[in-house]
């Protein structure tokens, strides 16, 4: 690789700008720790005028990003549009066709065309890097192609979600609703403005699931959509009965081999209060990992915003700059493994139900003849009458049941009219 | 780099041997990450004939690891005696200079000639490895110096000896003395059965933060000795009444830049039973680093033992046959900064004291009018009585106050005949 690198960012949003500066910032430090020199000679986004949080030289501008690959001579690429398709996908394949690295922080594009992109990459010989892409700040890509290479992985999980691990750290904290608490993390910056739903309804998380089990057990990346469940529908007094119990509500992202079979899933759990994952709060990410002979790795940081995002992006670029030709996915994209899916119908969990019920006599004793029709056996019984309004709310932590097992006893109760609304359901993380 | 690799293992102790094993067993999946195929052309141990957990092949040992280099053509050496000169030293200095690459988990080595080793590496375009001589099989070197590689870190810290956190750990669970657990450690391997010192006193640990301390701050290796105390001082007894404190005993590493000045210390330290680091326990290593703009990252693993420590091991391998030639301490050896000490005379701590004292009027005056005149304020103080022995023990929690400071007030105690045995001593981690 030559000495002078050239770079072009496109996407000046939150990241692409928080970018760019510490581009401009640490130019010395990486020619000390690579021996190249960078300058960036491109940069491309929407709006040439809008307000941004630091300054750039509007001389090396292009509108159109697809413009720049004519004008510049582009070494290496930052993609920070954010798209999974469009013009996010359409300047990568671009550049990667131009012989052009490219580093992004799109976990969307990444695991939607992820494969697509690395054989894309492979072909012309150059890098597709996106650290950034999964858990923020923390380099756990790295570490599962690199520092724990040669480990068998089994599993794989953890909060990958800082959005909605810090809705629900906040809401145990400030005692205050789902929809309070999501206006205060849009306020400072957590959640978009526009639409948070990708975050909220568990997409996200999905989306770095995927990614992650494709690195740890070298597949491809899996388009099947197993159980994904966001926290939209967590309410606070489900926050408040966990807290009773001793457990605290947390979105995880799990991936697992089961009998050779891939299981993904994202969905809330409970969790001890006393577990570790249990005690990762805030806009914090963590990820665990099963693997041998290494034991459990646990690896926790920062996983949103520019600043945790911006350590990961550079470091790809340092990982360029090195001169380390790598696979995108570890290994050559040919020799990733396609794979079955785990039956969702079989996958085992201690339940968390709460009914909210008219206090009527029987009412109880038609929820528990139910539970035990199909074979739900009950761990713990708390039910809390609400008399001035004449009702009662039922919480019942159940032993193990199959995913299968539940959806269809719980379809039971719906069609109930002294079950006040549509039972809800926690699964307990063991 | 050519297809075929050819690899010496030197030290067949618990590592070596286990460490063969897996290069044996791996062999396929390497070929699929690397595009190599390797083969062990050369062992060596001091005895051919001792019992060892897993075969190897005979005709391929070597008494005197020296010969290896006439005899086989070597491109990759492995390590493992674990001496920090003789021999150790020797064979990797032979080995660098004969252009053969060299992986090695031994800290003493790499803390004690680590800046000279890898100017012999660079000079001989040659990698040293040396990932598993911290925190097992956490990735904590390759974090540093890749995943984390462009932040601006300020400070790295943790526990970093498993024996020493193994042994605090099974005091507090089984209530039982510190000789009654190292005995118990060294039945089960985490110690060695019969030195065990450099683990206890912090040696080890101490090891350890000055490598971690030149990849953080891109500095030479330290070799001032700073603040050194290991775990073999604390007592059941401590144990105790940290716990009704809610506090945990802790043996911790730190290296941190203070004024741009570097502070290196192992000491054990009371911490919060809620804080992350006080639920690190058993043979748990767990790694705090402080950078910028990454915010705290966290990664924990099992310490030690041959499975994590050949994780590491072998993740250096696939570093190299994927031909990342790079700069053993992150950047080339001429570039590292010679830096100055910060005085540990200015070290500041809440501190725990324990003293065992005479059951007489005004025993505990003389001590709280002496901690007075050092300026040294009482933040918490609970003494027990033990009227039989006509005895009491007084535990005092003082605010913050300088070594120096508590080093010259401690001392004046060493004479009173009405003080049973020097003051205990443990430093509060804020």
């Amino acid at each position: 690789m030559k000495k002078n690198i050239n770079i072009a960012v496109v996407g000046l949003g939150q990241i692409g700008i928080y970018l760019l500066n510490e581009l401009n910032n640490k130019k010395k430090e990486i020619e000390l720790k690579t021996g190249k020199t960078i300058t960036v000679v491109a940069v491309s986004a929407k709006n040439r005028n809008k307000k941004r949080k630091f300054k750039f030289d509007k001389k090396i501008f292009f509108e159109n990003p697809l413009t720049i690959f004519k004008h510049q001579k582009i070494d290496i690429l930052f993609e920070a549009i954010g798209l999974s398709d469009g013009i996010s996908k359409k300047v990568v394949e671009t550049a990667l066709k131009n012989k052009i690295h490219v580093i992004t922080p799109n976990k969307a594009l990444i695991s939607k065309h992820g494969n697509y992109l690395a054989k894309l990459a492979e072909d012309n010989k150059v890098n597709l890097e996106f650290e950034a892409s999964v858990a923020g700040g923390i380099p756990i890509l790295r570490s599962i192609k690199e520092g724990l290479a040669t480990n068998k992985i089994n599993k794989v999980y953890g909060i990958l979600n800082g959005t909605s691990n810090y809705i629900l750290s906040e809401m145990e904290n400030l005692n205050d609703s789902f929809s309070n608490v999501l206006k205060k993390a849009q306020a400072l910056g957590y959640a978009e403005p526009g639409n948070p739903k990708l975050d909220l309804n568990g997409f996200d998380a999905f989306a770095k699931v995927r990614i992650l089990s494709s690195l740890a057990f070298n597949t491809k990346i899996s388009k099947y959509k197993c159980l994904m469940e966001g926290i939209e529908n967590i309410e606070l007094k489900d926050i408040e009965i966990a807290n009773q119990l001793n457990l605290r509500v947390k979105l995880l992202g799990i991936s697992e081999l089961i009998n050779n079979k891939l299981f993904e899933t994202v969905h809330p759990c409970l969790v001890s209060k006393k577990s570790y994952i249990g005690n990762v709060n805030g806009v914090m990410n963590a990820v665990i990992l099963e693997g041998k002979p290494v034991g459990e790795s646990v690896l926790q940081g920062e996983g949103a915003g520019p600043g945790p995002t911006s350590s990961s992006l550079l470091s790809d670029l340092l990982s360029i700059l090195r001169g380390n030709i790598k696979k995108p996915f570890g290994v050559a994209n040919s020799k990733l493994k396609k794979i079955k899916h785990y039956n969702v119908n079989n996958y085992v969990n201690s339940l968390y139900l709460r009914f909210e019920v008219k206090d009527k006599p029987g009412v109880l004793s038609k929820i528990t003849n139910r539970l035990a029709k199909f074979r739900i056996s009950i761990k713990q019984l708390i039910q809390t009458p609400d008399k001035k309004n004449n009702k009662a709310t039922i919480v019942i932590i159940t032993h193990k049941t199959t995913e299968q097992n539940s959806t269809n006893c719980l379809s039971i109760f719906k069609k109930d009219k002294n079950i006040l609304q549509s039972p809800k359901l926690i699964r307990l993380y063991n």
